[in-house]
C-alpha cells in the first residue's frame, strides 16, 4: 500500500483497516522422567530455537512436588549442570506454594518479575514452570508479562495440567474474590507433559483430571469415550498405561479445538468446551473449594447430561452409559450443594462472564454437541433428582 | 486429526504440534471533535460490535487536557447521554495524571482494575483511553490482563500517540528502573484520532511527534519524506493540514510494518523501525527525561544517518538533505549527552533488549535500509563530531 499523500485542500482520511495475522506455534512433548541425567528432552527442546549457546533460564517450582520428589531441585541442578551447552540456570529455582491459594495471592507474580530483573532475564530466555495448575497459571502470567512475553516452558505434574490447564493459551490469577480475574492469554514456548509426575498424585488428583477427559471425549470423540468407559476400573485402580493414552487423546482434542475452534482468545461469546462447567464453576464456590476442579466438572458433566435427557436431546441408553462410567471412575454423581436454591446463579454468573448472553452446550449423543440460548430450571430441578437418586437406581 | 487410541502396549506418545492462527483486526479512523454531540463516529464504533443494545463502558482521561479543555467531561457525559443507545457510561471518567510518571507507578493500574470490579465490566465491554501516550500504554496494560483483555478504544491526544504509539499493538509500564518492563502484546479494539486534540500540544510536543514520521519515511518512502522535507516550515509553524497528511501517512506506514512486517509480537531479533532508537533511549536516559522521545529520536536518526554517510552507504547530498530536513523542523540535532563516554553503553542495552545480538538499521538511500550486525565506535565518534559542527556548517 502505497496511497500518495493527499494534494487536494479538502482534507478527508478514510479509516486505515489494520490487519495482523499471527500465527502461534508451540509443541506438547511427552516424556518420563524429564529431568534425569540421561534424558535429552528439555535440552534439545531449549537448543531447538535456532540460537546457538547456553540459553539463560530460571525455574519455578510447586512446593507441593517436593514432599514426593524430594531430590527434584538436585536433579535440576545436575541436569542443567550436565546440559550446559544448552541450559544457563543463571538462578536458584524459586520456590512457591501451590494449590489454588497461589492463584488468590497477586504478590506472588512480584517475586518472579524481581527474579526477572535481579538476574537480567530478556524477551528470548526461559522461564520453566514445573507444578499444578495454580502454579503454571501464576508464572505464566508473570512470564507474559515481563518484556511484553519470556519464553515460557510449562512442566505440569498433574493429570488437569497436562490434559488441558497446562497446554493451553491462558493464564490468570484471582482478584476481587473472582477466578482469574487478572490474566492474558499467551501461548507458552512448549510443553513437556512428564508421566512421572503423576505417580505422586493422591488419588483424588489422580481421578479429578479425568473429568475433562470424559468432557472433551463427550463432546467430539465417541471412540475415546468408549475407551474411557472400558478402562474406567483400570483408571481408578491407578493404570498407568490407561492413564497416559486418557491424557495423550485429551489433550489431543483440546488442542484442535484451541487451534481450529475459530476464537482462540475467546473473543466472541461461545464457549463450547464449557460443556458441564456453569455448575462446575458454581459448586467449586459453594463448597469453598472443598470440590475439586474435576469432582465439581465431573457433576456438572452428569448434570447437564441429565438435563440432555430429560429435553428429549439424548437417548437414554447412551445418558445411563456416560452416568454409568463417571461413576465407575470414581466421581460422586451427587453433593449437598446441588440442592442449593443458589445454583442456579451459576448460569447468571455464566452468562455475564461470556459477555451478556447465555449459551449453554447440551448433548445430542454421546460426540456430538448443541448449544442453546436459554434452558428450563424446572428440568434442571428434575435432573438434580435424578442425580440424587442415580446410586440406589444403579444398585437396583 | 482424529488418531485412533493406540491398542499396542508400547507406547510412544509423538509430540503434538499446536499451530493457532489468529487475526487481530481493527480500525484507526480520524476526525475532528470526537466528542461533539453532532459527531457520531464513536457511538457508531461502538455500535458496530454486532450485539444489540448499550454498551458498558469507562472512560480513562489524562488529566493534562483538563488544562486545556475544561469541559471535556462535561462533553463526553452529555456525549454518552446523547448516545445512549450505543453508550452506557457506567462510572464518572477517572482522572489519571499524564506523562511519563504515570508510567513509573505500578499502583496505577490497580484502581482501574478496581473500577472494572466495582462497576462489574466484562470482556465485551469497553474501556476508553483519552490522553497521550503514556496514559494509553498504561490504561492499556490494565486493559489487557483484566479478564484477559477487555475492549480497548485508544483516543490518542498527541502527534507521537495518533501517528505511532497509540495505534500499535503494545503496552507497558516502567518497573525496576527499566522503561517498559511490565506490559503485553495487545491490538486495541478501535483506535480514534481526534486532531482537535492537537490544538492544545505545547510546541515541543508538536514538533516532537514528528520524528518517528522522519523515521518511518526515512526506512520505507521518499515521497513521505520528500513531502516532510518540503512542508517542514509549515509543521513548524503549526500548519494543521500539514500535521495532518504527516499523521495519516505515517500512521498507515507504521500499520504496514506491523501487519506485514512478519513479527507483529516482536519474537525475533530483529527491530527494523528502531532506527535511530539505540542512541534515543540512552539520551532519554543520560538526560534524565529532559529530552522527549521524539527529539532523542530526532538526534538518533541524525546520528545513524551520519554514520551511514560515513560508513559509505549514504550519499553526501542525502544525508545532507536528510539533517537539513530535521534540524529546519526545529529539532536539535546535538546535545551535550552525545559526547559521554556511555552513550555506547546504549549499544549493549539495545542488544540485550534484541535478545543477544545487536542489529543495527542504517540508511543505503532515502527509503532504503538495511540492517548491520556490528558498528565501528570510532566511526560514530566521528559522526558526533559532525553532528556538533553541523550548525555551524549549515550557516556556512
Amino acid at each position: 500500500m502505497t496511497l500518495s499523500i493527499q494534494k487536494s485542500t479538502k482534507l478527508d482520511f478514510q479509516p486505515l483497516h489494520q490487519c495482523i495475522p499471527v500465527t502461534f506455534r508451540y509443541d506438547v512433548r511427552f516424556t518420563t522422567g524429564l529431568f534425569e541425567i540421561d534424558n535429552p528432552l528439555l535440552a534439545e527442546v531449549m537448543a531447538a530455537d535456532g540460537k546457538p549457546g547456553s540459553k539463560r533460564a530460571i525455574a519455578i517450582v510447586d512446593s507441593g512436588l517436593l514432599r514426593y520428589h524430594r531430590d527434584l531441585l538436585d536433579k535440576i541442578k545436575a541436569y542443567s549442570e550436565r546440559y550446559q551447552d544448552a541450559i544457563a540456570l543463571v538462578a536458584q529455582p524459586l520456590i512457591v506454594t501451590g494449590g489454588e491459594a497461589v492463584k488468590n495471592e497477586s504478590k506472588l507474580v512480584n517475586p518472579i518479575h524481581c527474579l526477572v530483573n535481579r538476574v537480567g532475564l530478556c524477551r528470548h530466555s526461559y522461564i520453566l514452570a514445573i507444578g499444578g495448575g495454580a502454579v503454571l497459571d501464576m508464572v505464566g502470567l508473570a512470564a507474559a508479562t515481563a518484556h511484553r512475553g519470556i519464553r515460557l516452558i510449562r512442566i505440569p505434574t498433574t493429570v488437569l495440567g497436562q490434559n488441558d490447564s497446562g497446554i493451553g493459551v491462558k493464564n490468570g490469577i484471582n482478584a476481587f474474590g473472582k477466578k482469574n480475574f487478572l490474566g492474558t492469554f499467551a501461548p507458552p514456548y512448549a510443553v513437556l507433559n512428564d508421566f512421572n509426575f503423576l505417580r505422586s498424585l493422591d488419588d483424588r488428583d489422580w481421578i479429578s483430571g479425568v473429568a475433562e477427559a470424559i468432557k472433551v471425549a463427550l463432546l467430539k470423540d465417541p471412540d475415546f469415550f468408549e475407551f474411557i468407559a472400558t478402562h474406567a476400573k483400570a483408571i481408578a485402580l491407578r493404570d498407568m498405561e490407561a492413564m497416559q493414552q486418557v491424557i495423550y487423546r485429551c489433550a489431543q482434542l483440546h488442542l484442535d479445538h484451541i487451534s481450529g475452534g475459530g476464537d482462540p482468545f475467546e473473543m466472541g461469546s461461545s464457549r463450547p468446551l464449557d460443556f458441564g462447567h456453569w455448575a462446575a464453576h458454581r459448586l467449586e464456590h459453594l463448597s469453598n473449594y472443598r470440590l475439586r476442579h474435576g469432582e465439581a466438572v465431573a457433576i456438572g458433566i452428569a448434570l447437564d447430561s441429565t438435563y440432555s435427557y430429560l429435553a428429549g436431546w439424548l437417548r437414554k441408553e447412551e445418558w445411563q452409559h456416560i452416568l454409568d462410567t463417571i461413576g465407575a471412575i470414581g466421581f460422586a454423581l451427587h453433593v449437598p450443594e446441588l440442592t442449593f436454591g443458589s445454583l442456579f446463579q451459576g448460569l447468571s454468573e455464566f452468562r455475564e462472564h461470556l459477555g451478556g448472553e447465555l449459551s449453554i452446550t447440551l448433548l445430542q449423543s454421546i460426540g456430538k454437541s448443541i448449544e442453546v440460548g436459554e434452558v428450563d430450571i424446572s428440568l434442571y430441578e428434575q435432573a438434580i433428582s435424578l442425580l440424587s437418586a442415580w446410586r440406589s437406581l444403579a444398585v437396583s
